[in-house]
């Protein structure tokens, strides 16, 4: 049984990782066979937003810890996952992306990305293990490709400042609706935009059921 | 097109709501054709749980806040919620709904249940609009309606002591797999085990799916 890793950024769209597209990502991997072990870093977050109001509160929460409620406590640091191990990796979105796994929303195609991620996204791009990378997470996985000199094709649905900072960091941005896939078969890298375009967890799920079925066809061959 | 209310008692299994269970719930209403809106008492966390340690921390959270995580925002306290706009009740679970929504973890069947959502239960009962329960929630529906002089028929999977506090209550309980689920036709009431009996969110989502099947099926008569 091939077992993937997925890489959570906490828990909530506005301040780590999207839930519902996380929770949908789990179920369709178990629903294909595909194993699962869960990553988040053993950080602070960036910031912790009231999801009720939208405004920034003063709290302090830790990307590991929050992450955990998503994986029921089913959760090791990110630091812990090693490409050796693991088949392939997944990268649900949610703002934490691009708050937590680096400093994508401040800093575009010039972001820092969180190291232990950098190392697994080009360790799995160099053994051409297959990498699935749902809403902004695609972003994210552009600047960590580009900054070990490779590229590849990607969607992040259709936000135009968005997909300018992929082209800016020499990959290829692809416009898709939210229940379709780009597909990099190359490189094995599919993506979808999930909340990018939303609107709900049905549309969601059909494209997070589609990138992982893609997944699953890769892990067969 | 049928509006169905969703209870959630926040945001984290071991403290609010189960994600998992919450998120496969509206996906499978959604897929379902059935629209729906979030609930949660406006109110402090019973407690606040480290997910990563399983040991309490001294923090503060609200549970409407908490959840609106799960539900994007779109969420309303429980206090608006009012059965004569809505169609059905559906009741994730958690143990937040134990904590949170009762103090069924502490009292079993002499538990006091949130007035708002004993109103709602009652309500729903009383017009004979469909109530689905998952997890652990059962158990709170039976306390709930037994307060009213009502009792019903339904499942948390086979644990012994939350099974003998729903017989206390003057429900009956019966066994039940996790992909699987009790019906009450005459109450309209469906049940299902979820992560009281786990062990993945494949079959946890089987049984929510079914339950949201048998749903559907009322909503359409």
């Amino acid at each position: 049984m091939s077992k993937v890793g997925v890489v959570l950024s906490g828990c909530g769209f506005r301040d780590g990782a999207e839930i519902q597209e996380a929770v949908l990502t789990l179920y369709f991997l178990e629903r294909a066979g595909i194993e699962f072990r869960c990553y988040a870093p053993d950080q602070s977050q960036s910031s912790v937003v009231n999801h009720l109001t939208g405004e920034p509160t003063d709290e302090q929460r830790n990307v590991l810890v929050e992450s955990a409620r998503i994986a029921r406590g089913e959760i090791d640091a990110l630091e812990r996952a090693d490409m050796a191990e693991l088949d392939a990796l997944v990268l649900p979105g949610g703002f934490g992306a691009a708050l937590n796994l680096s400093d994508f929303s401040s800093r575009g195609a010039n972001a820092t990305v969180q190291p232990d991620l950098a190392r697994l996204v080009v360790d799995a791009a160099n053994a051409r293990k297959p990498i699935v990378a749902i809403c902004i997470s695609p972003a994210v996985l552009a600047v960590a490709l580009s900054q070990a000199g490779l590229t590849t094709t990607l969607t992040i649905g259709n936000d135009a400042d968005t997909a300018a900072a992929i082209t800016q960091s020499g990959s290829t941005h692809e416009t898709c609706p939210v229940d379709g896939v780009v597909v990099d078969e190359v490189r094995r890298i599919v993506s979808t935009p999930a909340y990018m375009l939303g609107p709900g967890p049905k549309r969601v799920g059909a494209g997070i059921e589609a990138a992982v079925a893609k997944l699953a066809d890769w892990l067969a061959t």
